[in-house]
């Protein structure tokens, strides 16, 4: 913890600096090298700039120092636009002086491969041992908007007016891609977005994008972070950064390239250094509230909403509309986001009603018609105090400040300001950019697609619900079971489980089992068989056989000496032969279990995101449906209801046509129990499939399972070596 | 059809009049009543204009007159903008002057309700009878921006420099709602989408939206259509104006208001007119290609990839990128989208690897660094030149013309006109409006969103392949059944049919059912179990119980005389009693179909589109999933493959988890057969579900089957009378 507050605050000093040295400066603003500098100056900047030449006595205007050592009065922050072979050598002076960190616009390191690579690492090196941070190589740098300090080269620094008032609060963006990182500031200054900061991490070097969020998190002026990733270095970052902004109540708008087999393979091709599949990047955005969004113009629009800076406390809309098609389109897409438009009351309809045309509509969508546009602040006031909408959508051409002055601004105002909850605009006129910054100014936003504007009410539901969920959970540690117990018994090389191995490790941490005993002669089988009673399924067991189905070493409902005779007989006869080499513990007897709902569950620990549970849907559904839901460990079972609660084939389990409900509580105390067990056991235990499960009106069992473990004395492997460590 | 064609020509004539009266025409610009002899004059109109108003000598400087009639020479439109009390009397005139049409801006009719509804009415029964077409009231009007006729007051007219060069071809918007109609319009000049007409209908006394499209269709000069409807007045005219539109390749682009109850319950209270479920709409643009869109930058998106005027061969998807992270999201968008960004071949790669820096990628997307930028021409040669793609985006920062002028605009055109496949652009930093002028121009466009790039190439794919399907299908009569063997023996009254009637029904088309003998003694049902062999179903038949389940009266695999009795006077008993004063016609004796995948099938009657034909999952499927397919009559064999290979569920009918396939195509004969019937019988039977239907591997059987018949007499009822007819 330490270290993270430490780094921390290394950070927030790398990013206000007070005294910046500009290495390689140049008189030339259209070059890397002198535009930095001329950004900084003119960009408002307050503090002492150094420009860094061997070359020039006067750079902009400005005296020019030969090395960074040469600057009097010692240097926070150095921005290095030198050619890479020179990099280094810049990096050793800036450590000789004690500058506090550096960034480095330069590229052609890691990206080039190569020795260049190779050059990159002894960077990292020259970090850890003289503790000078690093942003980049191959970045753009940053943006501090809130201190006027603009550490970049991007032409997006030049978008706002100089003179731009400074939010209190605002938006932070963190990218791995510069371009689109200032890109994303550039679109939002046009929606009049108030932003803070705008960091371009480059090649991670030494400081990572996760890094700045947390960070970021800390400083009381950023309200939501919005970032852009293709993977993180260092998975272990992520669940805390994202824990942290849930506890914080700011939102993370989080853009996470790699859905596609194609995103993966160009991430695969041209970096070695991002870990975790992105079907764990989506558990852990779920579980932890972290908002993920599939294009700039949808995290604007998501930011926008929260920028109005309450949240709704419930799912129902009121639409208000100067135009009837128009509001129901805009039903039509709140609706298909999962939002609803209730019916209005009587009682709120006939306050409503005196105070439109007598052809509008008082429902909902509330249409007070092109003729009774002035009535939009009262319409907006009734809705606001009444108990029957969580937030408010107002339909309206609004292309030009003039169309919103004519509907009395400083009563919308205070409208809005006091209806303590979301009011937000839509204009079907495409608005012109001062719009938006008028509607800033009124407390709200406008949006300009009726499906952005859904869906990021959506998104302000669904994070209060997140943030309320997380605060209700129990801390994050795990009533784990005995972890010696667990792994008591379980071979000590890297290997894959029986099923009756795996069924025992799912007993030691309390999942109910079938019934069932490994024999190894016809005697014992048909013993075993008596003692449990009833019909038995026969199974060859072998640590090199998990799909037995498939080799026909699975006898189903066989009752009888003689048929589990003949049964023994067979597959420890011709079924064992057709699997020459395998390694043969026995068969395993095993009581029929009555029938109940198939699901599954498992587990597969991520070398960097740690265990994570998943749930979901057995038998036919598996390959129609698809339906699973997985979270990260530890699961409670709050969680694990609510895993269960968002898959499909929940209906199954609810009791569809009129069977019973099944234990769905049941199911929800296994999940959490697998949960546990892999915490427990996540230095040994890589995987476990529990398929299928029967969910029974009366309780679960597990039928069949797999294992997966890794060798007992290596570590967890870490597949993708972190570049430059 | 010739009533089709003289009204298609009619509404040509009215788009394009040489000579325009302007009635209530004043010198006061703001209002209406100047405005439109304002924007008229100053639009580029190159026709006559008369002013009529008895109260001035000149309006605008042109010479007025009291009445249309004292126009000399005669009018082919007027345009009415008086107040609504006078409006019959000038529409008098404009008949008595035989005036071809009028446009009637006035509003206050049938959406202010009461005696003004009647007053619309009478303007239905006046066009009737004098052959005057009207387009209104309460309309924006209608610009014909290819004659430069600005027939409208809205100020969106006044977007484009009135010497803005007209499009050879382009996209003709039509709108139930002006707001929207001449919003789409605003948006997409913006966009520099090229227009040809802007119609806006209002109240459609006379003239519908469909009738606009219909004849807009018929001129060449219009490429697409982009649509927005609450709903249309006569579904009659829907399926023909599709069905034109694919036969034409032109696309129609369609917002189809009311998906969601809040919208359908404001179209209930603003308008009786509207026709048609939601459902119904959604299976008949599906058949007939049209695309439907939930956003007007959606549409925009859309109408702008079909303006690049190739449409691509498939699915395949080139990403060229100067930014690694954004070629990546977009590939992530494209495939999320239902396209491939395919691997490309090592020879493809080889003849691109030198185009670009050593540190760029090749494999799709085609990094070619920021470094790079230069190579963009020769890269979209060798990808248009290759068999690999079907489409090719561009993924680049282009917000300033510079930025697009800095990649040799002409080598660009020049490679995108030969590459004989969509090429198209996106800017992750915030386009310039000039730039997509300019992408125009190189015969291309550039999206500002992902998700609306990826989106918009889909819909390419999807229409080529819909247009395709529609030319390979026949034509469009069904080898019906013969209707009075489908209808004989059916009750003369409305009612519902008894499942052995239903089942009756569906065998006279060929349909096959269970086998099963209808009893009426105890004997009877023992003699008939006898003759169909095996276990048997024993099911009590009254038109009175359609959900004979929940009623328990169904026994399954009854076996043996004893438990047939048995059962036969439990049916005939204890539940017959519980089931006060409904008409029994007796017991089904059933024998029990062997299990296959349950499906159902089915068909309703829409009172406007005629009979939808329905397929889809079965059993606890139909619960979860909701997993069905609708698409209107007649559906042939291959209409019918295709909506089952829609269905998810149709992994369960190609044999999952290692089960046999069933026959799909005897599934799809059942359909086939079930629309013919439909249609055969479409005057009585307004409903049949088929429901479970067992496909096996050698074939299908309806298990149950229920019907609904309208009395015989009485024609199919159109629930809602269409308003002022």
């Amino acid at each position: 913890m330490t270290t993270t507050t430490s780094q921390s605050a290394d950070i927030a000093r790398l990013l206000s600096p007070r005294r910046i040295a500009v290495v390689g400066a140049s008189d030339d603003i259209v070059r890397i090298r002198g535009r930095v500098l001329h950004l900084l100056l003119k960009r408002g900047y307050t503090g002492e700039v150094f420009p860094v030449t061997p070359s020039r006595a006067e750079v902009q205007g400005l005296k020019a120092y030969p090395r960074v050592g040469d600057v009097p009065g010692g240097v926070d922050l150095a921005l290095v636009a030198v050619p890479a072979n020179l990099v280094l050598g810049v990096l050793e002076d800036c450590a000789a002086a004690k500058v506090g960190a550096a960034v480095i616009f330069s590229s052609g390191f890691a990206e080039e491969g190569g020795e260049m690579a190779e050059v990159q690492a002894q960077m990292v090196a020259l970090s850890r041992r003289t503790g000078l941070r690093i942003i980049g190589p191959n970045a753009m740098g940053f943006y501090n908007i809130l201190d006027r300090t603009a550490a970049t080269f991007s032409p997006a620094a030049e978008i706002a007016p100089v003179d731009a008032p400074v939010p209190a609060q605002g938006v932070a963006v963190v990218a791995q891609s510069g371009g689109l990182g200032f890109a994303l500031y550039n679109r939002g200054v046009r929606r009049s977005l108030p932003f803070t900061h705008v960091v371009a991490t480059g090649n991670e070097a030494d400081l990572e994008a996760l890094d700045f969020a947390d960070a970021l998190l800390d400083d009381p002026r950023v309200a939501q972070l919005m970032m852009f990733i293709e993977g993180v270095k260092n998975g272990d970052k992520l669940i805390p950064v994202a824990r942290k902004a849930a506890r914080l109540g700011k939102p993370v708008i989080m853009a996470k390239v790699g859905r596609s087999p194609a995103a993966q393979r160009a991430a695969a091709s041209h970096t070695a250094s991002l870990t975790g599949s992105d079907a764990a990047y989506d558990a852990i955005f779920d579980r932890y509230g972290v908002i993920r969004a599939d294009d700039q113009d949808e995290m604007i629009d998501i930011a926008a909403a929260f920028s109005v800076g309450s949240l709704p406390r419930g799912r129902r809309v009121a639409i208000v509309t100067s135009s009837g098609g128009s509001g129901s389109w805009m039903a039509d897409a709140i609706e298909q986001a999962g939002l609803t438009v209730p019916l209005l009351s009587e009682d709120l309809q006939a306050r409503i009603r005196p105070l439109i045309p007598s052809y509008g509509a008082t429902q909902n969508p509330v249409d007070i018609t092109a003729q009774g546009l002035s009535a939009f602040d009262t319409v907006i006031e009734a809705l606001a105090d009444s108990t029957e909408a969580d937030a408010v959508v107002i339909v309206a051409p609004l292309g030009s400040v003039g169309a919103v002055e004519a509907f009395s601004p400083e009563a919308l105002k205070a409208a809005i300001a006091r209806a303590g909850k979301p009011v937000v605009f839509y204009s079907y006129t495409p608005p012109a950019p001062e719009v938006a910054a008028l509607m800033a100014g009124l407390g709200t936003t406008i949006f300009t697609t009726l499906t952005g504007c859904a869906a990021a009410l959506a998104h302000l539901v669904r994070y209060r619900e997140a943030v309320e969920r997380l605060g209700r959970a129990g801390p994050e540690t795990a009533a784990a079971p005995d972890a010696r117990a667990a792994l008591a018994g379980l071979p000590a090389d890297a290997c894959l489980l029986t099923e009756v191995q795996a069924k025992r490790l799912l007993a030691t941490a309390g999942i109910p089992v079938t019934e069932e005993e490994l024999v190894t002669g016809a005697d014992a089988a048909v013993a075993a068989a008596a003692r449990l009673g009833g019909r038995v399924a026969l199974k060859l067991m072998s640590p090199q056989l998990p799909h037995k189905t498939d080799a026909g070493a699975v006898l189903l409902n066989i009752e009888g000496e003689a048929a589990i005779r003949d049964g023994y007989a067979r597959l420890t006869g011709p079924v064992a032969a057709a699997l020459p080499g395998i390694d043969i513990h026995g068969v395993l007897v095993q009581r029929m279990a009555a029938p109940g709902v198939e699901m599954i569950a498992g587990v597969t620990v991520d070398p960097d995101f740690g265990p994570l549970v998943m749930v979901g849907a057995g038998g036919i559904f598996v390959e129609i449906l698809k339906d699973v839901a997985v979270s990260p460990a530890p699961v409670d079972r709050a969680e694990a209801l609510r895993m269960i609660g968002r898959l499909k084939s929940v209906a199954l389990l609810e009791g569809a046509r009129g069977r019973p409900r099944a234990d769905i509580e049941a199911l929800a105390d296994l999940v959490v129990r697998l949960s546990d067990l892999a915490l427990a056991t996540a230095d040994r235990v890589q995987e476990i499939d529990v398929n299928p499960i029967f969910v029974r009106p009366d309780g679960v069992v597990a039928v069949d399972a797999l294992a997966r473990l890794a060798p007992a004395a290596a570590e967890t492997p870490r597949p993708l070596a972190a570049a430059g460590e």
